[in-house]
């Protein structure tokens, strides 16, 4: 028997735009899954292990920008979920997770694939919903279409991110013969109307008279998907020198006039009361430098944080004002009033400028290894990629080789190494430029459920940096003193990609040297049917050697 | 610079008889991982893939029955952690559980693998402590003794389950040169004195009167270790007919006396009558027949049940009596005073010599095919094997198939498909004797980060029943009739364990039909340095329709 409240809420999500179901298989989910099945404007995938689907799903909504829906059984299935859901929660991106569930009186008696899961994911969604488990009275129907429409809009508004749904279902749960799902009941449609995220004229007016006190104003934009209008006003100030903007590789902010540089000269003593600001304005979410985090918690400069809502971090110890707006808003009003000082601005460009004259070279000369091998990939990488970076080396490294065109993706919510190849292969489902992942050995091992699926993901693009343990642990000074460094830190594993790559059909070449890197990168990012996976061999002692060496000899030109 | 309190809490740990640790790699959870990985009598294990470190964790308490240590780093890493806390929770085995965190100050503040660590289990977990992150006062070492004592103490008392302790730690995270940890500070020990479980004298006197109402008693384990002095009584009971005593393959408690193949005859309607009992007496966790649990809940029968504390499902709907007692302590004083009608214990038992007589002709003489291969396999079994079952048909089968004498282990606690590998795997860890796990694809390959760790499993053989499907949606009217069913419910999928299998570097053999099992199976039990797998590949419609026509064979001898 179909419920026709499931049927509701599929179309209510229609209705509100969203496009893309990620299910896993199960019984008690059926009713759920096959209203998702069914219903003539939803794409529905399906994907065996949930860990996998739910990065899988963050990954489509990273770039569609509108939530996801997750589906899942009743039991275990939904706490697999929860890592893609801390991810999402902080890097916020919108899902609408929906687990089945027995109804509330068979919890705790014992029945099969049974757990506690009414507010499973705790802190770490925007809201919790339990569903009502029976319609009898017409206030119940009421209260599913409440729902439904809460969940879409909750979702998607700022800052966006996870929303749980929790579906207690009877049996029976398939449709009997000749039963359909009823898309086209009239249902009461609660259109939304959005903000505008923007500032009164007389506050406008008192932050132009503020910014006139800042001689050495610095912008730091955190992570956030490229913003066409944000990158023109930035470009403009960071051109004209009336404000630096340091800008990580995650921010999609990079330009020619950015600084981008700046993880290899933040630290340097001699430079610190150069580049000090008087005044920090920021906006997006995280950066990864922890030299410049370091270096602006010690600043004493005042901090301006730009959001509509949301929470504010005070990520470097100093924020003074909690501004509730879009960032472009805010600085579209007061850009022609925001000047610095020509000193500061140039010592931040003159340090920018001396390391990108000579970053490149010494990576030429140096020796094969990640370094190098990342700077050659990213040389070649067309410009209409996705790229995705994984945790934690991977997305270090391209910070470090400055100013990328492409779009920039990566896990930074929780930073962890969970999900990065199940995130870009739910980017392909999006796209069919290429989605380039560059991820370490852990993190793609660790994830290689990603790609147990039966879709085909022809424009993924796998550089894999295998040097058989977490090299990281290695560039720490702690854990690479210890005696328990190999086994218990880098935790050496033996695993190459071969294996997994005639398992799932991927094409395959090996680099242990510049020649084989360069023969593996010939038609690498040509068109192909199957997806394709090219392992850099590299030793981890070497890599740490060679990353150290840069990093003095970069040091020594200061 | 190391911090007493964590080698304190190793030393408390270590005096409470825990031995072994399972970490995961991170710089956080250094200060821990250390303390753990120094103190003399503790084992430490890495694993990377979190999921499958805490369901190895499950599988090594398992067996040992004390609780394990899990250690992983802040952020997503806890959460990878939760489809096993949550078994561990409903199976009642004794984990505790550490996450590294950052201090308080620093959560939702944006920086590097930060999230909502605090109660992150919410209700499946027993209890949960914050640990101080500060050592100032004197209270504060206090506190963290308390901590680490009453997690310990909680983790092993009955019901046993799952502790979290969330540490907040502070940089540096390593010990400076020439720092030690001291295992030998005097620490103040809290013995634990244990109960007995056992009733009044005169509780025992008017159960022993009770009793003497009911002539058609059934008793009825649900999921528990092998128990000797239990076994024994219940053989008694069951030899001398006084009581019925029905085992599921997970009771661990299957005899030539008990009924074990009531999964075949309890659902024919001519013999409702004659098997419904007046008393059900229970005691262990859940039952997997469903059949059973539909019987028994339209029994109409009183039920009482006995475990010495806990909550009390009531899985039957017919709960009387919650008995707050050991079953052994139990039965030892009413065992006596337990008596049936012959005609009652007679219908269980040539209900169940018919099907016993006959199942195994049947499946002789059937095609090639998972009942089948299953049986051969069954009956090669060496009797000191640990027999490992994954959710959901392979735990199925072995319970159509009748008595085994081997202990049988299978994660009913949430019946999930998601930890078997792993949990087969923590149980090499404890053992010599061979580790037999059968499984589905589906589960084999959902938990493949099983295998990907350094230590060596020689007694580990894994029988892989590949039908490339969820086979259990095609047993199940309701998907089987759904234009839905290949793609949506039975999920197809191709691997076989080839690859994995010389990735992971496992002896192989494919078995297709009989010649090629039996040539498989030949060498399969024997000793040797390497994990083994014997892939058995089968139709799922084939096995659909085996599972049906022996279904209907035996209901025809009613």
């Amino acid at each position: 028997m179909l419920l026709q409240p499931l049927a509701d809420l599929v179309s209510i999500f229609a209705k509100k735009g969203i496009t893309d179901v990620i299910l896993s298989p199960g019984s008690r989910c059926a009713p759920i899954s096959l209203a998702f099945i069914r219903h003539p404007k939803v794409h529905a995938r399906t994907i065996s292990d949930e860990r996998a689907a739910a990065f899988i799903a963050l990954g489509i909504a990273q770039q569609q920008e509108r939530p996801v829906v997750l589906v899942c059984t009743s039991g275990s299935a939904a706490y697999n979920y929860a890592p893609a859901v801390a991810e999402a929660f902080f890097q916020q991106i919108p899902l609408i997770i929906i687990t089945a569930d027995r109804p509330a009186e068979w919890i705790d008696q014992w029945d099969g694939q049974t757990i506690r899961q009414s507010k499973i994911y705790g802190n770490h969604v925007k809201a919790s919903f339990d569903f009502p488990d029976d319609f009898s009275h017409q206030d119940k129907i009421w209260h599913s279409h409440r729902i439904s429409n809460e969940a879409a809009f909750i979702a998607n508004q700022f800052p966006e991110g996870p929303v749980h749904i929790n579906v207690p279902l009877r049996e029976p749960f398939y449709p009997e013969e000749g039963e359909k799902y009823d898309f086209d009941k009239p249902i009461r449609e609660i259109g939304t109307v959005a903000t505008h995220f923007t500032l009164p004229d007389e506050t406008k007016e008192k932050f132009k008279v503020k910014l006139s006190n800042y001689k050495r104003i610095l912008i730091v934009p955190g992570q956030q998907k490229p913003d066409k209008e944000l990158a023109q006003i930035l470009n403009r100030l960071a051109e004209t020198k009336r404000a630096v903007v340091v800008a990580d590789t995650i921010s999609n902010l990079q330009s020619e006039h950015t600084i981008n540089f700046h993880d290899h000269f933040i630290s340097i003593a001699e430079l610190q009361n150069d580049l000090r600001p008087d005044l920090i304005i920021s906006f997006g979410k995280s950066i990864i430098s922890k030299g410049l985090k370091l270096f602006l918690r010690k600043s004493q400069a005042q901090h301006w944080h730009i959001q509509p809502g949301g929470y504010f971090p005070d990520t470097y110890q100093l924020l003074n004002k909690a501004i509730h707006c879009h960032p472009v808003k805010f600085l579209e009003c007061t850009e022609k009033h925001i000047s610095s000082e020509k000193a500061f601005a140039e010592a931040w460009s003159t340090a920018n400028t001396k390391v990108s004259a000579h970053l490149g070279p010494l990576i030429s000369n140096t020796e094969f290894g990640e370094y190098k091998s990342i700077a050659t990939c990213l040389h070649l990488l067309p410009t209409e990629a996705k790229l995705h970076l994984a945790n934690s080396m991977a997305v270090r490294y391209v910070n470090f080789l400055g100013e990328r065109s492409q779009e920039i993706i990566c896990n930074r919510g929780t930073s962890g190494i969970d999900g990065s190849n199940s995130t870009a292969v739910g980017c392909t489902f999006t796209t069919k430029d290429p989605v380039v992942l560059i991820t370490g050995d852990l993190a793609f091992f660790y994830d290689r459920n990603a790609f147990w699926h039966n879709y085909t993901m022809p424009n993924l693009r796998i550089i894999l940096l295998n040097n058989h343990a977490g090299g990281i642990f290695r560039l720490i000074d702690g854990p690479a003193k210890q005696p328990e460094l190999e086994e218990f830190f880098e935790t050496h594993q033996r695993l190459d990609a071969s294996f997994l790559a005639k398992e799932f059909g991927f094409d395959y070449s090996l680099a242990t040297d510049e020649t084989s890197l360069e023969s593996g990168l010939k038609t690498f990012f040509t068109k192909s049917i199957k997806p394709k996976i090219i392992e850099i061999k590299s030793e981890s002692p070497k890599n740490a050697e060679i990353l150290k060496r840069i990093k003095n000899d970069i040091a020594g030109l200061f």
